[in-house]
């Protein structure tokens, strides 16, 4: 059978992705002129991939200005949004408006701290009591283990959660500028390798990826990665002149929507579609997109105010970003990056802030266009067909 | 305030692209030659990106081949997974060898049938009990009303689920080979508004968004898009040689991981990361990347079988995925699904075949490193560092 | 060791109960005259018990008239509610004079159908689709089979869920006046036996238990036993007047209080107290009172009307409640049925509009009495100390 | 309209109880002897019931001896079961003769620790954020406000969750041997009323109710009550003399039960029915039985040991229990706890311990009925019939 040519650890050559793309052109009959046009030097790219053959071309449309008041994002930011959903960067730009009318999106980071999980097997549910004490006992010389693998990830704290005989370790970091996903899984792991050696144990199961890069409760509950918010506040008058909508409709439909998706179809995240914005900025940002699955959960909440106005607000309380390692050296996610003032370290803070921004805007405007009833009416008119 | 140049509905000419680029290049006072840099025509992209600038590279790496056995997906395939997160291409290109020397995948479809909801609001009870009965009388019309808007649609039921003054309807369609979001949009949208002619009623939202590129219960419950599986058995002399542990190791490690965070984590999901390859393969394939929200839902179970191997199956209750529409046709994308043979019409089975094929590949090699302890090993070896 | 006199299969004569007590007595150094103090005839009692020693008392208190207005239920009802928590029977009381001086609950079926699960374990995912199959083509004959074991469950479609390789069934029933968990249970295994003579099968898991008395969202989603619901307009005076609160203040708490719920608490189900009516009904009334973990899943919503007033509804999919079978016959639940109207054939939809309509009361006079802020003030009053 | 005799505040002199109970038999045309057959002194049942008129009888089975080795309950225990369903006291007697047999069930505390919610509105995420910090820089004066309210209950933290402009404050005590909730409430609500003097806040909902006597991820991830869990290890011949099956066919029956429900039934809860062991003591030993909703919350796990032996475990991570305090004193209550040594100060750990003993026997004898086959044979042969 054909196999691609060159080992897979030799990946980075001009001559071995020129062998790789020729070898597939040959087999598959196609030109792949477009996979092939690229600006990112292939060594650049070690780290990142492997077997490279060129890069998908995702379109980048520019929505803003955004007026932030953050605590760390502050100013008017232009918004790369990579996507080809018709109509989704004009919605947003809608909203950026609308918000930059309003005075801006307030944005605060609520937490920011990101666990990892492993899960520990023992013969009886004493030894895994046992156990859950020695940890406590032995925290400062996990902690110390821990952080000598790393610069800039701190071990907050262990928990244990037991179920008969097996405990659910979680490892509790703080992660500076990286998404800190590799970085914690290293850390944890000399944690787990101290634990073997000194613990007798049935099986280790490490990492535990339950709760990784995907919806769960106890993401939602615990926070992980940043918890961040934005609000804004939006004058009836504008409601009505460029959302055509009320307050109290919007407040209606967001009351109708949640409760009926509370009650009934079993949903843990109460946006419109956090996932849409996410997305877009993910991949023009170089960020991990699998991370979408779980940091798009999270909440909008509308409300009419005392002064009878829009009081809008987005929570995402487990947002995975990164301003430095993964992707986001790469050509243009760097490029994307540097132009939110958002590239290295220092500014994943600021990067979270301006992401809650976004989707805010995101939901102020498509809630707006499905209270107005021109929702599916922006879709006939920017999207493709699909007859 | 600076202003993007250019109305937004004037995105697709050479000229309104450079003077938005320029613009933004004397704004940031950055280069952009990276995200200036493709092979799209503008005009391609008219319904699918709006103030278009240019572009998001994402590295492709090839991983291959996969053997799928699949109702639609038969033979060999290379796959194209777009992604910056370093090891991730030599694991599925390592689950894809493994399932090869195990003679390949068995994909099947178990469901293709999208719905999408609207919440009515009556003035109590017995009013929307009644508007229940009418929406069962009178099917056939509206059936007849929804698929007048699109070739493709079919309406085949409206669910209607009751909860005080409210109701949540629930209108279920085939959509051919579209993801068929866009479709149902409209067609519902018609529905609705002879709805809102004959009926009287109170407010209504639609789309009703709760259950649209999110995780939630009500969607792995009863399906939406594809539902989809794929199985292997891999020989007890594979897993040892190649994945270096057991088939009762990888059983028990599925079986803590899946009662964990069953009982402690509240997941929805019970897989190690079909997000990963689901990212890279929507990314590359031009698909609505924001549904890897939803999408990644679906379970990976493993089991020691009579003979003593190890049985593996990924469950995907609910993958929306498209070959013709939205994004597809675009430069790589269109490049990419023609790489599979999943270009256009009557082709969305077979690619959704695939789509369970590689990340059963993914989570063969994944869980495979978990029980033999590699995994954090591969991450240091393959992986950028963020210390 | 010490034994407990009399086989366990020589249940009910009055020796057998005396032997036992006595025993008890001597054992324990207890008087036991309360246990001791019954109008049961322990023979009554064979088919709801093993090892009869006595009675627990439970303390019942009467609530109404409650005004019902259902398909069902019409009329005034005096309510025998069994709890001893204090405060309980007055907030009901007092929830069901503001009921009644709105004119009456709105009561409605909204659907009346229970399912049982079981889990069967094939080869790989191809038998298991194969076997999909033939439970389609096969339906008429295993409800033939299933419909032999009783007179009055009725199964009206098996639906086949596939995880892997393997299938999880569910016989969807109706089953008249009875709960009807043992008589599904019953006739299921029929179709079970049936299927293990004729289809090769690895493992059957009968019955699956994961949805039984408990609460899921499967359950909620689907509906299981009756899904009953009730509605009341009250004025904005009676708001004012009777609860001391306003139409906007109960809105505005159901609103923050669900979704904080839905949003951080990950609660499937919303509703201030349906569980304390409920176990209080269900003990008067003889119901399976473990299912009080499945029957309290519901949603109260309240809405400010066009009219300003303030519109209540409860709504509950998944009641298992029985007027006939089980322990519905017994002494005092007897008793609690006749006052109701309730007991016997043809009575069963008759009481689920009670019960909803008894939550409904519930759930008004504790929703006011924690928005005018009297809730812990009842508790003081009303309540045990327990300092 | 007619109407109960008796104010509702005069309800506990036997005069009184006379006059109701003989309007209602007026009324009802019913004799009511059973209700009317008590040993309760009306005026002790003052604080736990309103308009009393009587009791519900319901049968009590004795199970036992049971084993348990735990931290707090130690020895051979005969249990009260106050049930209806046929079989259940046998199959509980079934199973705790197999953990006797095994030596014991051990049983372990995990956590103790209650909380109660409250929901404060303000203006905006910044208003929110800030009163997030006053109540961490204030904690103390709300912990010793809150304290001195109670003699048993400590406040141990004060913990905000935000989303938008709310805050979801959870207060969280130990609460002693009361299961502490009117304690709580008390507690809680005198420093919401110092809230309320010194911070401005919108709306204030409290008690929040999202989370008491429901079953949500969050309380079984936080725990909440008594965290408790017991385990058994069974030897092979055991399982195959007394339970007709494997250690093997019950991990899978396990498995299988707990992987389907994880993944399609949306279950948060992975047992056989902890709810009917704890209803039946609930009741028998008075409970506030609407508590089972949110107690028989826990999961059951079966593995295979390395001796091939079966372990077995249940964990019940929210489990609300009292010794003291609401119905725990009256008549039969007090007898059913007395008969346990667990009436009074000092005990409920004790009692906690006892119930997941219970529940493990139950889950044992269950289990085993359904990997033999057994179970739908016990239940038509114990079971009334609903033909």
């Amino acid at each position: 059978m054909d196999r691609i040519p060159r080992n897979i650890t030799d990946n980075y050559s001009e001559e071995a992705v020129r062998d790789r793309i020729d070898w597939l052109r040959r087999k598959t009959g196609l030109p792949l002129d477009g996979i092939a046009t690229y600006s990112i030097a292939p060594s650049d790219a070690r780290g990142n991939i492997e077997n490279f053959v060129g890069v998908a071309q995702v379109p980048i449309g520019l929505a803003g200005p955004l007026r932030i008041n953050g605590n760390h994002a502050q100013g008017n930011f232009f918004v790369p949004l990579a996507t080809t959903e018709g109509a989704l960067v004009a919605s947003y730009n809608r909203g950026m408006k609308v918000i930059g009318e309003s005075g801006g999106a307030n944005a605060r980071i609520l937490k920011d701290e990101t666990y990892i999980g492993a899960i520990i097997d023992f013969g009886n549910l004493s030894e895994v009591i046992r156990f859950s004490h020695w940890v406590k006992e032995n925290f400062s010389r996990l902690k110390e283990v821990a952080e000598s693998t790393t610069h800039h990830g701190k071990l907050q704290s262990i928990e244990s959660s037991i179920q008969g005989k097996r405990a659910l370790l979680s490892f509790h970091y703080t992660t500076g500028d990286a998404s800190g996903l590799n970085m914690i899984t290293i850390a944890s792991k000399a944690v787990i390798d101290l634990i073997l050696t000194e613990v007798s144990v049935g099986r280790c199961v490490f990492p535990a990826t339950f709760n990784d890069k995907k919806s769960t409760f106890m993401n939602a509950i615990k926070g992980r990665g940043k918890s961040v918010a934005a609000d804004v506040t939006i004058s009836r008058k504008l409601v009505e002149g460029a959302l055509h909508t009320t307050p109290e409709e919007m407040m209606q439909g967001c009351y109708a929507n949640s409760l009926m998706s509370a009650t009934i179809g079993g949903t843990l995240s109460h946006n419109h579609h956090f996932a849409n914005g996410l997305a877009a900025l993910f991949i023009a940002c170089g960020q991990d997109v699998a991370y979408v699955a779980e940091s798009s959960v999270g909440s909008t909440v509308m409300d009419v105010s005392d002064s009878g106005d829009l009081y809008v607000s987005v929570t995402l309380p487990d947002l995975i970003a990164a301003t430095m390692g993964g992707g986001t050296g790469l050509g243009t996610a760097k490029e994307c990056l540097d132009m939110l003032g958002c590239y290295g370290t220092g500014k994943v803070q600021h990067f979270a802030e301006i992401i809650a921004s976004v989707l805010l805007a995101g939901e102020v405007s498509m809630w707006g266009a499905i209270m107005s009833g021109e929702f599916s009416e922006a879709h006939r008119r920017y999207g493709r067909k699909q007859s």
